[in-house]
């Protein structure tokens, strides 16, 4: 490994996030909460070991794949740590590690929280909380790549390793400029969202920190009462609508600056992504109408609710743990599926479930006609086998984690669908579960160190795995 | 397809399956439950169409790989369709489908029930029910094959698709004597067993049925009571032991035959799953350890069900609905992994999960060193990609499944852990799940629409998915 380079890296990457806390340390002094001074103490205890460890003299030596992965293990775990100590420092949290859990779901884009009342905490701590949504939405080395000039063959490490979905690789030429252009996009939409909130009427203040949650597909709202709270129908569906914009492939997005309309079109990702939203749309509706929420409001909620989970945003404006039980599975589909690769949205990502099913189909196929080459495509082209390799070995992971964190969880005592739901929902950033974690309850029920279990599902969740297992396997130490 | 063989192929297995039912007509005119008739009027319903079918003059044309996957799927849903109907004449089942629901689970070796006292059935019925575990265990047509000579290019066919399990293909040269040979093992230990059983004092009738279960690893017990019923702490740990015998890989009893002690000592599967036993019962014996119940019964009752849920059997000597949550999780990750390939035992399979695990982290080397070759071995001899493949497409199918069975099983209303186990149970061919059907509750609280689903299941489960997607699938059609 390049430790040298690996240390001053992450020096560097401590730096920056000390800088991005001057923003929450601002909105801190503007409100007088009295919490500016948190970020203050924060900032200053981080500049000590990220100036240092920046100055780290360097070897000339390029980053390895495997030291690509570390760093990106690394860099999510540290900006967590020292993510939560303002929130800590602030208090409203029982402990450290729930304040760790806090800011892990920030960064993740997941939103679940600990806290039952998230309005008793300063604004400093709220726009905090919320902006890390937004850092951690198009990825924290994407984000460092744009600020800092690097080699492409450092960097086609890092994204490789960051960057949710199966497709990574395509972007990699220029990786400097694709990042910029995908930031660009990404803040062009979050802003035309914020001033469509302020139109609909939000609070300024509430409507930076709810659209920060939204272009992250993250999901912290800043009162208990959530989006539900600013009762506006304009609202909720402005939101549901974002809510599926961001969790498209961004490369629809670029394709469409481009011009390349037809080839936007084509994509089969975003196509079964909507064919999907709408059909559980309509399949809940049924399900939960009743004359006295009337047609109109029914599909609202029923909508905004599969947008939610569908692009594992995680705002809620009912309390789905009441609904009948079919529209309750279908939400748990949902919260497995999860949004398209290459957006801000996490879970297994359709496009991996596509080509799943299609390899499935091939392999049926194969069983009638054993000579015949069936080869599995997507758009129109073949995907090469080391791709088709890595996403089945990646289901497979997913099951065995998946299964592994609710096994370890289960020894904190709650009940099989609150473990589940609470793993699917953290490993796949999408927030609520159902049961003891449904959308009105909140993760506080869990004991400290299933809350750190469940940050490292977060964050295990939102790198696709791998890096984690690079971080923590025994492969690590063996060469 | 060769549509004639097929036919006639069919018609000879429904002539088998009224040849096995004198047994049961013998037992009831033995008994005198006045239930005979039932019997008398099924085997007579299945000669007409048997002979007819049977009678179809075949072509020369082989069997095609294809029509081997036809015929399985086929013959199951036959042999359960008229398997149940003595069932449903002799009373006691609230429909045809219970019926069908009760005979699918025994052939499939589950061991759910629909009935919360079977005692109540005549003893001709109890006995044809536990009879189609011991038919259903080591395949139906394995069966068919050691009665009735066939090419050998036609059987392979025909087993690849029938045996549980990864390594089929090896089995396949001379597979009549082989078949007759795994036939013989089963029947000895199933004797062995019964002799046992009857020495610890166990009735006649119940020792017959019991051992049936036990060695299909289905799980029907004859009385409500269930294997507790006999309160004989002998024959619990001889039921346990037995279970765990019947889920080894029956190449190592053919190993041990041939006296290749070696080679049969070597099996890592077998090493696994005797390491995943013995830690769930000391993990589940910790943690339900109490001083009321004592040491001794706290690993005798959690050794037990240990060996049940993993070798997929399902009798129960405790309500383990009611054991703490970390010991029902373990429960219900034993009932994921299941038993050996080539056993009687359902499941994902412990061989296929080591296999997975191994290409997991074979993908994790390959990520640090991308131009390494790391080839997946077991046993020490390297997994060839085409097992590969399909293992990580089974896995992919697997999940897929699940998910889907148990979104539309929620249209029935029942809560996510008592349908997740419901099918997890089902579909690994176990018996009891958690909640609504705990141990000590049964299948009866789902409807009939239901219960024909999880007949589906449990079938597509026993047959590991490819006969079945095949069957149902469009790809059937388009060729």
């Amino acid at each position: 490994m390049n430790k040298r380079k690996i240390v001053s890296f992450i020096g560097r990457i401590i730096l920056i996030e000390a800088a991005l806390m001057v923003l929450p340390l601002l909105v801190a002094l503007y409100y007088g909460d009295g919490d500016a001074w948190v970020f203050a103490v924060t900032i200053l205890a981080a500049l000590i070991p990220g100036v240092l460890m920046a100055r780290v003299r360097q070897s000339d030596r390029r980053l390895s794949s495997r030291d690509g992965y570390f760093i990106v293990a690394a860099t999510w775990i540290i900006i967590s740590l020292i993510g939560a100590m303002p929130l800590y420092m602030a208090g409203g949290f029982r402990s450290y590690w729930s304040a760790l859990f806090e800011i892990a779901s920030g960064f993740s884009t997941t939103g679940a929280s600990v806290l039952a009342q998230p309005e008793l905490l300063g604004h400093g701590v709220l726009f905090w909380r919320s902006f890390t949504h937004w850092i951690g939405g198009m990825g924290v080395l994407v984000f460092v790549m744009m600020v800092m000039p690097m080699e492409n063959d450092n960097s086609m490490h890092l994204v490789r390793a960051e960057v949710p979905g199966p497709t990574a690789g395509k972007l990699v030429p220029r990786m400097r400029t694709t990042s910029m252009i995908l930031y660009g996009i990404y803040a062009a939409m979050t802003m035309i969202l914020l001033v469509l909130l302020l139109l609909g009427g939000m609070p300024l203040f509430d409507s930076f920190c709810i659209a920060f949650g939204t272009a992250g597909t993250g999901g912290f709202a800043v009162s208990s009462a959530g989006v539900a709270g600013y009762h506006s129908a304009y609202i909720e569906i402005l939101l549901g609508i974002f809510m599926l914009l961001f969790g498209v492939n961004f490369n629809v997005y670029h394709l469409l600056l481009l011009g390349k309309v037809k080839d936007a079109l084509k994509s089969e990702e975003v196509k079964a992504y909507l064919g999907i939203v709408i059909t559980a749309t309509v399949l809940i509706s049924i399900n939960t109408f009743s004359r006295v929420t009337g047609l109109g409001t029914t599909v609202r909620n029923a909508f905004f609710q599969v947008a939610s989970i569908m692009t594992t945003s995680g705002f809620a404006t009912v309390d789905f743990n009441f609904w009948p039980e079919f529209s309750k599975h279908t939400l748990v589909l949902l919260m497995i599926i999860g949004a398209c690769a290459g957006s801000t949205g996490g879970g297994f990502k359709v496009s991996r479930l596509i080509i799943l099913l299609k390899a499935m189909m091939a392999e049926v196929r194969h069983i009638i006609t054993p000579k015949a080459i069936n080869p599995v495509r997507i758009d129109g082209k073949p995907i090469d086998k080391e791709t088709l390799n890595s996403i089945r070995i990646y289901a497979a992971a997913y099951l065995i984690l998946i299964c592994l964190f609710t096994w370890i969880l289960s020894l904190d005592g709650k009940d099989l669908t609150t473990n589940v739901t609470a793993v699917l929902s953290c490993f796949n950033n999408i927030g609520p579960g159902l049961g003891g974690v449904g959308p009105m309850n909140n993760f506080g029920i869990y004991s400290d160190w299933a809350q750190v279990l469940l940050s490292l599902c977060m964050l295990t969740g939102r790198l696709e795995i791998f890096p984690m297992l690079l971080l923590f396997g025994r492969s690590m130490h063996t060469r």
